[in-house]
């Protein structure tokens, strides 16, 4: 059996969940409150972060150094192209959401919003949500611009690139933080993305203390 | 010929560079002010960011992405191992730098105190220097207790891992800011990957305004 431990709003979380259902690996999920720094929890992961999987034997964490595992080696359905070049596309675009995407969007409202309010770590520091609400735009006029050459993300392809965008943009869309009027491409992109089986979990979610948006789970939103 | 946009004192960019010397592959570096954000720097990388890599007749983003490119296109020096588990081992610990150690440490020190001043960003927050001056001990003690088990940082051969950690530490080296008495095993690691041939480049920087501390290139410090 594969167990994650995770948290249900962490957009890296999500994307391993997406990985693994994608590639129809059945999976416990675990819920790791993180911030508690449970010595344990530690001793798996001595970052301190989720998500940790569990599986063959193995404790893995970092979610770029699971999603590359679980591709070596469940190697059907492909989520990275052949060509090293394609490879290399999808990857720019996994680091562009997970670590620029992240740092001026989903952390500044997601984290900010939620997850300061869960670990009791203070108040949503106002000029953060500001700067969030801002960049979300120049982001999905950029994700736009993408999918205006490009059946998905990174090519004609699905790949991990379309999974790491949509795990960082479910996490937003649960608080509402998403304004799918502004590009219908994305709104596009989102719906088809949304309506896979493996999107099921996440539109599941419920994180005690915060109802998601009533479109939330919404195929047709 | 293979160009590399790149600042001087990134340790994204040093990781490239050490990863291309590795493997033999000739550079012509190009000094890349990515702060004054250049249209014709941002046509090539929408992110604003360094290393930028123009190479084959692509122009590559994100250190990660080209790293694996570089690995998969040169494979020798192999740089990741074959199994898919020391694979994950190797980029948990890439992870590990050029995020946690990243944010906890570099951006805490060498980001404060040079690249403020060289942007014009304002002054150091005394309050963020002194953070990165305690967390760099744990992440020496924690380095000291994996290299007190393995050869190298991700076990028995020279990795990426090994590249981004020293890139890291390069940087803050010459800055003075890494205690080499914390850890004989540390500098032991340290003296071995500082005298290879590929990290010759590295040793010979010379940001303008600052100068690199005296032991900065010394093999035997």
């Amino acid at each position: 059996m594969i167990l994650l431990h995770h948290f249900a709003l962490s957009p890296f979380c999500r994307k391993v969940r997406l990985v693994l259902a994608e590639k129809k690996l059945e999976v416990e999920l675990v819920d790791e409150p993180y911030w508690e720094r449970d010595p344990e929890f530690l001793r798996r992961n001595a970052a301190g972060k989720v998500p940790v999987l569990r599986t063959d034997g193995l404790t893995l964490s970092d979610s770029t150094a699971i999603c590359e595992y679980l591709e070596e080696t469940v190697p059907d359905p492909a989520l990275l192209p052949k060509e090293p070049a394609e490879r290399a596309e999808v990857r720019r675009l996994v680091g562009w959401f997970d670590d620029k995407f992240h740092h001026e969007v989903t952390s500044k409202l997601v984290y900010e919003r939620v997850n300061k309010k869960l670990t009791r770590a203070g108040y949503p520091d106002g000029a953060a949500v500001k700067a969030g609400v801002k960049a979300i735009k120049f982001h999905l006029d950029y994700m736009g611009w993408l999918l205006d050459q490009r059946r998905w993300l990174a090519g004609d392809a699905l790949t991990l690139a379309d999974f790491a965008a949509a795990a960082h943009l479910s996490c937003l869309d649960y608080s509402g933080d998403v304004d799918w009027a502004r590009s219908e491409t994305v709104r596009d992109w989102y719906a088809k993305i949304k309506s896979r089986p493996a999107f099921r979990g996440i539109l599941a979610d419920q994180v005690p203390g915060f109802r998601p948006k009533p479109h939330y789970a919404d195929l047709d939103f």
